[in-house]
């Protein structure tokens, strides 16, 4: 059992979003009746970028609005894809007149409400592409189905973009540089002990002593097989080893690494599986050009850990790099 | 029980600063004899900051070195001073011939081994002055004894007087600027329930359904009384009820207003409680200048809040809203 800080559970996820916003007042916006968040200065003259899903995840997607990265975040309830109508009512809030690219998550929900939303946006002669991410390596299959999911390289996509859309970039563009990244972007998670839905105060499910949920998803969704519970080297070594044989990169490969709390991990044990990836990496011949360390894409109070590789290059080196100003990333 | 994600416990610190200064090579530099960290590229000609203390409280202190903050933080193991050693050669390393200003949460072992460093510095001809953080309402009492606690105000210190400095303060101002700071800061922290120490896997403490710790300390120090579990509205208050009675506030005085998470609140908790603070302050005719709001001052995987406020001014408003960049903080 694991209480939460909340009023009226129904009434947590706009709460949420009115103290993000309260707390930024440079910097977000809230519309509350279709529970999105934007820039307060929305941006003139560039293409639009909107993304959005399920709440829970935090600070993913609202603490990523501002310069550089998202004009406008919608949400959903805990783990819950928001509806079409707010999906179209906040792509009509992103678009300036240049088309608008939608970041989504590989869900069916998420996936469904957004291209709904872009039939009527169709209409409303707002251009969109919408941007699949999906990078969760345990749900890769070759046998089809409904696709890997979508878990902390959204991030990424949000950043590059974000940061081809602030550089001028044209739709066909920003959309061409996230489905890039997101098609060499992928991630791994583990879970120690679950997440708890603040309605319910039970985990989403319980693990053995011996056990790690390896092949975790950022909803609380089983893995198809147990990992096991070793030390932080070995720990950090389960989630590399599928990552490095199925991306097989050659020697000197410079890559970006997303360490990734999933809610409870703490900061030690993030610096941890840091310096571990490090040293791996290192000893692969691989070199890291870029890191990020902390909790981005969570799992409400999940504590586990995920590690996102994605190749780069001058290209996206250089929009990784470009200034971002949100409550979640400024450089 | 909480399992860890940890290599050899007694290595859990150096490791954990080893990956926190490999994720940012361009900011940080790792003394691993002494276990300090300090900016890869050291200030030149201004006084110099340093801060330290018990591990276990991440990203303070190691997460808030960098321009406009700390110039070099010393850690000790979870929840135990840094010695005198230490102490001293993080001294000399923030020195750059303009003396250096200490930060230091009042714990008796901190305060001792910042003292006995002191009085060897002394020799080295290196002036140092002493700024005590002990801001904890919790642990006021008129009968003497060891004091108030120093907890989140410090991050508050750390960024006026690493402001301060920056903009080329002497010393003796430095430490004025801070002493004034944490003479005005109060805080109030309340746990639903306690951290683990990796080295052990049990929590600190137990707590009933219906009750929670309220001024808990973040070593995981009980408090002199339980709080009521309530909404997140009921706890703000309970949090906010002690500090404005405390610190008597005139009507539209504004303020800085710290939420901060001591570990596994989520983003969703620390947004509730921003906003019943939000309405509750201006229902008090206050008037909220800056805000942060972020898990900065920890205690390890507690999950709970603390809520701390400090009158702003003109002086005071410009220092924390000088440019900073470090791991943690940037602005």
């Amino acid at each position: 059992m694991r209480r939460s800080i909340v009023n009226d559970p129904d009434q947590l996820v706009p709460q949420a979003l009115e103290g993000l916003v309260l707390s930024h007042p440079q910097l977000l916006e809230l519309e509350a009746e279709h529970r999105y968040v934007r820039r307060r200065e929305p941006a003139q003259d560039k293409v639009g970028l909107v993304s959005g899903g399920g709440s829970g995840h935090e600070p993913l997607h609202a603490g990523m609005v501002g310069r550089g990265m998202l004009d406008v975040a919608v949400a959903g309830a805990v783990f819950t894809s928001p509806t079409a109508l707010q999906v179209l009512e906040a792509t009509r809030a992103a678009d300036s007149g240049r088309g608008v690219v939608q970041i989504v998550k590989n869900y069916t929900g998420d996936v469904l409400n957004f291209r709904i939303a872009d039939e009527i946006t169709g209409d409303d002669d707002i251009e969109t592409e919408i941007v699949l991410v999906d990078d969760d390596l345990a749900t890769d299959s070759p046998d089809g189905g409904p696709g890997r999911r979508g878990t902390a390289a959204t991030l990424i996509v949000e950043k590059l973009c974000g940061a081809a859309a602030e550089q001028g970039a044209e739709l066909s563009e920003v959309a061409e540089i996230g489905r890039r990244a997101a098609a060499s972007a992928r991630t791994m998670s583990l879970a120690l002990s679950a997440g708890t839905p603040p309605a319910d105060g039970r985990p989403q499910f319980e693990l053995e002593d011996h056990e790690v949920e390896l092949g975790v998803g950022i909803h609380g969704e089983r893995a198809a097989r147990r990992g096991e519970f070793t030390d932080a080297d070995g720990l950090t070594d389960q989630l590399l080893d599928p990552l490095l044989e199925q991306l097989g990169l050659e020697q000197g490969q410079e890559l970006l690494v997303v360490v990734n709390g999933l809610g409870s991990a703490t900061q030690l044990e993030l610096g941890l599986v840091a310096r571990a990836a490090h040293h791996r990496l290192r000893g692969e011949g691989l070199s890291v050009g870029r890191w990020l360390v902390g909790s981005y894409v969570t799992s409400l109070d999940m504590h586990g850990v995920s590690i996102t590789l994605m190749p780069l290059d001058p290209q996206t080196r250089q929009l990784w790099d470009a200034p971002v100003r949100t409550p979640a990333l400024t450089w």
